[in-house]
């Protein structure tokens, strides 16, 4: 006989923890520090603040395997009440709002306690003030597993004594700092990059970066959005209405609670899918609801969602972000428009270079951002990696080993990312498509610099070839009309040259037969 | 200020389904197909029952997303009160045990089920009996997803009239036959071929495949066991101690919850660690328990996991599966000894294929498996694949581009997979070394085949360089001593060859030289 029973989300998780990233003490040690980075950094810049941010970790003395990580930041601080199930509680958080920010699994936190809990038995240690709070609290705090909830070990109240906020969490853990050592400094590396605004500093054995803010200037920070209708489905209408204190009319309930979607455009959607606006939405049934979702994923006359909740890198930055990395010769970038899916927008960049420092490879190198986070690991399970592994570069005159670095650069209230470790995002037909549009776009801005590249080289190399001869000519020519009259004839021959190849650098491919044609007797 | 709440776990994998693989119209589809195949094989082989399996896709004839998936297997059944829960409520099974099974989060068909009620608001039907049972139950079962608990919408009991157990389930749900296609029926040939024992039939649209059991021999089911101390945690210490009603000494606590641990080796452990091993254990501190259970990982006299709750291929069907897939010129196999992490123990199984019908490419095909469950996704990731791309494969004679398959199968009551979906292994370094070795193994096997194909190939080299002058010396030497003597001569010097030849290719390499000084004056 079978026997059945349910798990808590905390008991899950500790089981599978390989899920969450925490599959080997190199991987584990990388997880934790990064989740603490970004939730410093949505703690930050997501509020308006500039953020500065220090990282510590040590590693015991007598043990190396037992790592100590603090991360401190500036940022809003978490409510006194509400610490414990943030850092206790799995699937309990500040992030399941329609809104980009890095975190999103109310998780990635709560595995790293987990993990430091079940390996060294210690407690994890949070100070935190929000700015309009008296205090500083610092909390002590276990996760009971099999019941998720926080198990508070210890719990101090200090009078704040100057206008400090953020939040200061320390966990000592099983870690591999050797192993970890050089994918945590690329890490570090690379948000610092991607985030100019931020100060970070990072001390660790052996290692210290210092990364001050080149900038003062915050990205417009994202704000809290609504459902777009193109992406519904019905149990986000069940919830909506549910929601709802009062029953209210169809198109009332449609230019009310989605994005985008005015009076006008919610009678005109009504209309076009049969249904009555203005039918009490409490009247509707399952099966009407289940029309009504399809209906609204189907329709296309939607407004394109609004990017307000999202807060893309922008051209300018990206640009330059990759020169700093890559120090190419060339490099071009785009911005999508927002597109959706599945009710959530979403905006990719890319951008692409060439030469420079960037190594001969037998295919592009591959640069994943998502949200402003680097992706490191995974790469091979990729959407990116996917579209790009499927475009003849061939036709974009790339022929590999080639010096060639893609960047992407996906920003959405919601990353369809393949695992809760959140490196691999998933193939997302909608995803993939505007991946696959933003990559040809830069390659054939690439293509463009390669052909006037090629074009310069043909140019030059006509050059050299009618140069070596212009001499002889000259003085044939010279010997014919007249021994002095040589140089007459080598200057005319050299200005008639110049100008073809002026012509020939300027006119586009198209025209230039017209040009040879006309120039012919002279060349 | 910012807003903090809950999820419910069926809230999260609703709002992250591409976490487990429901990333897309065909994965989605694959994906159900998968969970509801795999729940009948464990329904069946795990409890000696050779399986038959109906599987069966229909396509709306109006609308193509629109799929009907059936599967009708002759298992166990589900006993009539745990219906509602196996289907309606994530994080709750039948196998959160330790033995091998497909089967392992208690969530695939759970996601397969809210995909199909979010898409198309059709609840599944579910059909079972167990064998003691004298009725047949059905069901009509929604999952309420913020309060992840099964919603019965409709329920019929019937007398039963033969003899008849087993599970059958329907879901109506959104997908893409046309684009899942090539993957489904590839999933159910692998299946079919790892698992020779079971009846699999398949019908959709266009398709019709059938697998008749090729053997009535069923794997020895595996047991439920217990943690083996090498690979326990302070959390597993904690729930196995709560679990207890009396206190009891640890001698005894270690002798009893311990996967091969006796008296005498929980004694022997107890003195290296420096534990009376008559404490009570309910007088362990946490630091205690920490302590223990950081000695318990670090001893390293236990006995390795036996493999009682494991149920490996073996060899020999491993070697026959390769055979039939791949038919190739060459197959070696090896199943190694049982090894454990964390807790669980697992066994490692692997084969080498050359040649035949194998294509010739540029790095080993890798053909997955895991506790008998064919991998078709995310290779890119896999341990095997890194363990792959690491060999110097020249070390085993292999010039690429080759006609070289790896086949790696990993048994374990918990597969350390990268996602809920089950498609990756992570690299556990424990599961990546035993891997290693085994590949390791079987490549010296095919090396120990090519380095003798090469010999051969040498010797007939050999014979048929010697042969074209046999006649001419044989001619000279007959022309020397008296015309007569020539077909002596021929005869008497391919003996030689012959003898020569027949030395060489049973001798060793070492001893060649020696063969070769002796019967220099011979050839």
């Amino acid at each position: 006989m079978e026997k059945y029973k349910g798990l808590s989300p905390a008991e899950f998780f500790h089981r599978n923890r390989e899920i969450a990233g925490f599959s080997n003490l190199a991987r584990a040690l990388y997880q934790t520090v990064r989740e603490l980075v970004e939730n410093s950094l949505d703690a930050t810049e997501t509020h308006g603040i500039l953020p500065t941010i220090d990282v510590e970790i040590k590693v015991d003395e007598n043990d190396s395997r037992l790592i100590t990580i603090t991360v401190a930041d500036n940022g809003i601080g978490i409510p006194i009440t509400e610490v414990p199930n943030v850092f206790g509680r799995v699937f309990y958080g500040s992030k399941y709002v329609i809104r980009q920010t890095r975190g999103v699994f109310g998780l990635g936190v709560k595995m790293a306690v987990l993990h430091a809990q079940i390996t060294t038995a210690k407690p994890i240690y949070v100070k935190s003030s929000t700015p309009d709070s008296r205090v500083i609290y610092e909390y002590y705090i276990f996760i009971d597993i099999s019941k998720n909830i926080p198990h508070i070990m210890k719990f101090n109240v200090k009078k704040k004594k100057r206008r400090w906020h953020g939040t200061v969490v320390r966990i000592v853990t099983e870690g591999s700092w050797i192993l970890a050592r050089r994918k945590i400094e690329e890490y570090i590396r690379r948000t610092a990059l991607i985030a100019p605004y931020a100060t970070i500093s990072f001390k660790a054995p052996g290692t210290r970066l210092h990364y001050s803010r080149a900038s003062r200037k915050l990205p417009e920070p994202p704000k809290i959005g609504k459902h777009h209708p193109r992406g519904v489905d019905i149990e986000i209408l069940k919830t909506t209405i549910r929601s709802l204190e009062n029953s209210i009319s169809l198109v009332d309930f449609l230019s009310t609670y989605f994005e985008g979607v005015g009076k006008k455009s919610a009678e005109d959607f009504c209309k076009w899918a049969g249904f009555n606006p203005d039918t009490p939405i409490s009247k509707l049934m399952l099966s009407d609801l289940e029309r009504l979702a399809r209906k609204m994923r189907e329709y296309n006359k939607w407004r394109r969602p609004r990017s307000l909740t999202l807060s893309p890198l922008g051209s300018e930055l990206l640009e330059e972000g990759v020169r700093n990395i890559l120090e190419p010769e060339f490099v071009a970038s785009v911005t999508r428009p927002p597109s959706s899916y599945g009710g959530h927008p979403f905006i990719v960049e890319a951008a692409v270079a060439y030469g420079g420092r960037i190594p001969v490879q037998n295919t592009p190198l591959l640069l994943r951002f998502a949200n402003r986070m680097p992706l490191l690991y995974d790469e091979g399970v990729d959407v990116s990696r996917k579209v790009i592994d499927s475009i003849d570069w061939s036709i974009y005159k790339i022929k590999f080993p080639a010096p060639l670095a893609i960047v992407t650069h996906i920003c959405s209230t919601k990353i369809p990312f393949k695992g809760v470790g959140k490196e691999a995002i998933a193939d997302v037909p909608e995803v993939e498509h505007e991946i696959e549009i933003a990559i040809r776009d830069v390659a054939r801005k690439l293509r463009t610099y390669l052909s006037k590249l090629e074009k310069m080289y043909e140019i030059k190399r006509r050059e050299v070839t009618i140069k070596k001869y212009i001499d002889e000519v000259a003085r044939a020519l010279g010997y014919i009309v007249g021994n002095d009259s040589k140089e007459l004839f080598r200057n005319k021959l050299l200005s008639l040259l110049n100008e073809d190849l002026r012509r020939r650098s300027i006119v586009r491919k198209g025209e230039e037969i017209g040009v040879t044609a006309k120039t012919a007797s002279n060349s």
